[in-house]
C-alpha cells in the first residue's frame, strides 16, 4: 500500500494510526489535526507518523485518505483538498451516520473522485489522541456502505484495510444503516444524556444530594453520557429523521409502562420486563458481552 | 449478638449469609427460602447456615430477622410469624422502595412490634443464591429509614450490624428515600427495560437483524434489562407516585431534545450535552465509578 493520511487524530484518528503503524502497511502515514493542543498531545506521546500543518499538504502523496474528524468539519476540509484529488484516491471516513454526509460529501467534492464511507463500531465515552490504542477495532464491526455509484475496487480495498484494523466487515446501503444505529447506538446516547440532564433537574429542585446514591443505575447511564458533544451534536443532527422516529417509539413505549405502573397491570408488565431479557440472551450468545455478572466497577 | 434469621436467600439473602458467617457474627444463621430450586442449589453451593422449612420456626430463636425476599412476599411471611414475634426482635428488610411497604408492614404487623427498614444500594442484573458474594456490601452504602416511631436501639443495633456487612450507612427518612431512589435507580432501570423494548419492537417492523450491532450503547442497557421481573415489578408498583412524576419530568426533556434536533438548535444542545458532563465528574469524584475509559467488556 501507498501512503495513508489520517484527517482527525483524536481517539479513532489516533488508534488507526498506531494500528497501521504496528501493522506496518505503508511507508508513510500522515497526520492532520486542527487542535493545537491534541498536536502537544501527539508529540508528548510521540505517535508515529507525519504532521502536516495543512490537509493539502498530504493529499497527493497519499493513496488511502481516512476521515476521522467530527462530521461537522468535513465540507471545510472537502473544499480545501479538492483541487489536490485524483480518481485514484480512496477516501473514506468514520462517522455514525451516512445518509445526510454523504449528501453534503457528493454536492461539494470534486466531480468523478470517489469517497466510500466507513462506520467501524467501536470508541468510548472518551477522546482524544492519549486514549486511542491499536486494538480499539479488533473484533468490531465495520460497517462499509454500498451505494449505486461505488467503486467496487474501492470498497474491496476498504474491506481488506478494516480486516487488517482486526475488524469484521458487513455491506450496508446508508438508509439501512442509518435506520438500525438510531435505535442501536444513537437512541442509546440520546437516552443516557436525557436521563443524566433529568436527574440534574431533579436535584435542582429537590435540592437533595443524590449523586452519591447513583450506584443504583444512573452512574452507568453518566458514563455513557460523558460522551464526545460535538461528535453527537453531529450525529443526533445528520440523523435527525430517525432519531425522530425512533423519540416517538421510545415514548409511546414508555407511556404504555406508565400505564402499567399505575393501574397495578401484573399481567401486562410481567410480559414487558421478561421479554427484554431475550434480548440480553441474543447479545450475550453473539458474544458482545461477557455473561460475567457486573457488581459496579471497583 | 444471637441468632440470625434470613427469610428469602436470593442474590442478596445468600450474600449476607455468606458475609454473617465469615465474620462470625452469631452462633447460628437460620435461613428459610420458598423456592426449592434455590433451597437445592444452596444445599449444592454448601452454604453455611439452617434451612428451615417454615418462617416461623426459626422466628423465636432469633434476635434479628431480615427480610430479603421480594417485597410482593412480606405480607404472608409477616402473618405467618406475627404470632411469635417479640418487642425485642429486631426486624429489618432490604427492599428498594419504601414509603408503601412501610404502611402495608404497619397494617399486618402485631401491635408493639418494630421494623426498621434497610436499603443497601448494591445488586446485578443476576440473582439467585448462587451469585451471591460476601463482599457485595463492601463500600456502599446503606440507607436505614428512620421515622417518628423508630426505636433508637433497633436503629443503632442495625447501623452496627451493615457495617459489619462492610457498609457505610445513612439515615433517611422513607419519603425522601423513595424520591432519590426514583431517580437514581427506578427511572434508570425502567429506560433500560423501555429501550430494550423499543429495540425488540424495532426489530419486528423493520425485520433487521441489528442485535449484532448492539456495541454502540444497546448493549449496556441490555444488562441492566436482564435484572430480575419480580422485584422491579414490585418495585414500580410499590413506589408509583415518584416514578410517575419522574417518567414525566424524563418525557418533557426528551420532548426538548427532539426539539433541539429536529430545528438544529445548536447552542440550546451543546449546552445540554455539556452540562451532563459534570455529573459524570461528580460521580467519579465520589469514587462511585472509576475514570478508566471503558470499551466494552471482553
Amino acid at each position: 500500500m501507498k501512503n495513508i493520511f489520517i484527517i482527525g487524530c483524536g481517539l479513532l484518528g489516533s488508534s488507526l494510526l498506531r494500528r497501521i503503524h504496528k501493522k506496518k502497511l505503508c511507508p508513510k502515514i500522515f497526520v492532520y489535526e486542527k487542535s493545537k493542543k491534541n498536536i502537544r498531545k501527539i508529540k508528548k506521546l510521540k505517535l508515529p507518523g507525519v504532521i502536516v500543518k495543512k490537509p493539502e499538504d498530504a493529499v497527493r502523496q497519499s493513496e488511502l485518505i481516512i476521515f476521522c474528524t467530527p462530521m461537522s468539519e468535513y465540507k471545510k476540509v472537502i473544499i480545501n483538498i479538492n483541487s489536490h484529488l485524483r480518481s485514484n484516491h480512496i477516501i473514506t471516513d468514520v462517522g455514525s451516520s451516512k445518509l445526510m454526509s454523504i449528501k453534503m460529501i457528493k454536492k461539494n467534492l470534486k466531480k468523478n473522485i470517489s469517497w466510500t464511507s466507513s462506520h467501524p463500531i467501536t470508541g468510548s465515552e472518551v477522546s482524544g489522541p492519549e486514549n486511542g490504542k491499536q486494538s480499539l477495532f479488533e473484533n468490531k464491526w465495520c460497517v462499509l456502505i454500498k451505494e449505486k455509484r461505488s467503486k467496487i475496487k474501492h470498497i474491496k480495498f476498504l474491506n481488506s484495510f478494516w480486516r487488517k484494523m482486526g475488524s469484521k466487515t458487513v455491506l450496508m446501503s446508508a438508509e439501512k444503516h442509518d435506520k438500525i444505529f438510531s435505535i442501536t447506538s444513537h437512541l442509546p446516547h440520546l437516552i443516557a444524556y436525557n436521563l443524566v440532564k433529568s436527574a440534574q433537574d431533579f436535584e435542582k429542585m429537590q435540592k437533595y444530594d443524590l449523586l452519591k446514591f447513583s450506584a443504583g443505575g444512573l452512574r452507568d447511564f453518566s458514563r455513557i453520557a460523558a460522551s464526545n458533544e460535538i461528535m453527537w451534536r453531529d450525529i443526533f443532527f445528520d440523523n435527525k429523521k430517525n432519531i425522530s422516529r425512533a423519540i416517538n417509539l421510545f415514548i409511546k413505549n414508555l407511556n404504555s409502562f406508565q400505564k402499567d405502573i399505575s393501574t397495578k397491570s401484573n399481567k401486562s408488565i410481567l410480559k414487558k420486563l421478561i421479554q427484554t431479557k431475550k434480548v440480553r440472551s441474543k447479545i450475550i450468545q453473539l458474544k458482545l458481552d461477557t455473561n460475567k455478572p457486573d457488581f459496579g466497577r471497583n
